[in-house]
């Protein structure tokens, strides 16, 4: 649809085109699982812009997403190969990061949830990104593995032009203020309720 | 989360390996701009499993999701190189089909809607794609152009495992009707609202 309508000017003594060109931080929330799968459509545009992609998923199974991570991979070796779109990185938490020494150990999830974010840390500061997806981000804040109000801190005082869009059902309200756009997914209809279980290609 | 618990077994006479598989129907409605980004995002999975891409936008501007269609187009590429994902196809209405000999002519929006809709039909019914995203179609809809009950006989009939994935507001009951799965986003917060006009690599 056109392009929205601007309804107030704020009086934030910013141009309209530093305003345009902000860095957001977005939040995609609800009880659907529309939340990641759009966090990764717009990851597509950002590739497209050439931005770096960092993918960081909160998540345990490695089975999870794993489409979306095989087509990331694919576009970074496009990128890699022939310089259009913007290089990518996916790291996901699993039985331990991949930059970790601790890979495949048994570690505990709360250590290694608070390592993930410690890294996203350190890349924030370093503007290391465009374009930061933060998978499935609400659950250790939510669990209070992570601290909300820290994470809110660094979030909202991150330098440079770094746009993060952090996913999960249940976001912390601080989370949801500190954001400049919040979509939320409401399930209307879904197959599972007709009895029919998750499918290859649809839920992962 | 988790794989979802079932909580009916539906008497279809269907076994339930059956019923994981049956091609689905899916519409991605409401007031924000997920509903395009989520299906896109859907399609990468589909892409992973080697499933033909079908895309099908039906909107006037060619700048509208430029990013996603450069993405799929890219690994449309991969596909025809290495093998690696499915097929790709990325057609859309702009000022004419790009299989159309009126492209690029003076022509009636409501001719090009009805012509889309004749070829995805075609295809349909020849069982050409995986995964057909019909992006912005509930406006040729509701606006009459293209009859509902024709379309929702020939994507309830459709023969094969062909998933088909209907974007756009105001989505026609009918259609929400026969759809096995139904995604609504609604808007919690917008930049927009903040005075701030859309930017690339977020917009398109």
């Amino acid at each position: 649809m056109p392009q929205g309508q601007v309804s107030v000017t704020p009086e934030d003594g910013l141009t309209t085109r530093q305003r345009r060109n902000r860095p957001l931080l977005m939040v995609h929330t609800g009880v659907m699982k529309g939340k990641s799968t759009a966090a990764f459509g717009m990851a597509l545009r950002g590739w497209n812009q050439g931005w770096s992609i960092g993918v960081f998923q909160f998540v345990k199974s490695a089975k999870w997403k794993v489409g979306e991570e095989e087509a990331f991979r694919a576009l970074g070796r496009v990128h890699d190969e022939t310089g259009e779109g913007g290089p990518v990185e996916w790291h996901k938490m699993g039985s331990g990061w991949s930059w970790s020494r601790k890979q495949g150990s048994e570690t505990d999830h709360a250590d290694d949830a608070r390592e993930g974010w410690a890294e996203i840390r350190r890349r924030l500061r370093a503007e290391q990104h465009g374009l930061y997806v933060l998978d499935e981000f609400t659950y250790p804040l939510k669990w209070g593995w992570i601290d909300v109000d820290e994470v809110v801190a660094e979030l909202t005082g991150r330098p440079g032009h770094q746009h993060v869009i952090i996913t999960g059902r249940d976001a912390p309200q601080a989370l949801i203020d500190a954001a400049d756009l919040v979509m939320e997914t409401t399930k209307v209809t879904h197959p599972m309720d007709a009895g029919q279980k998750g499918q290859r290609g649809i839920e992962w």
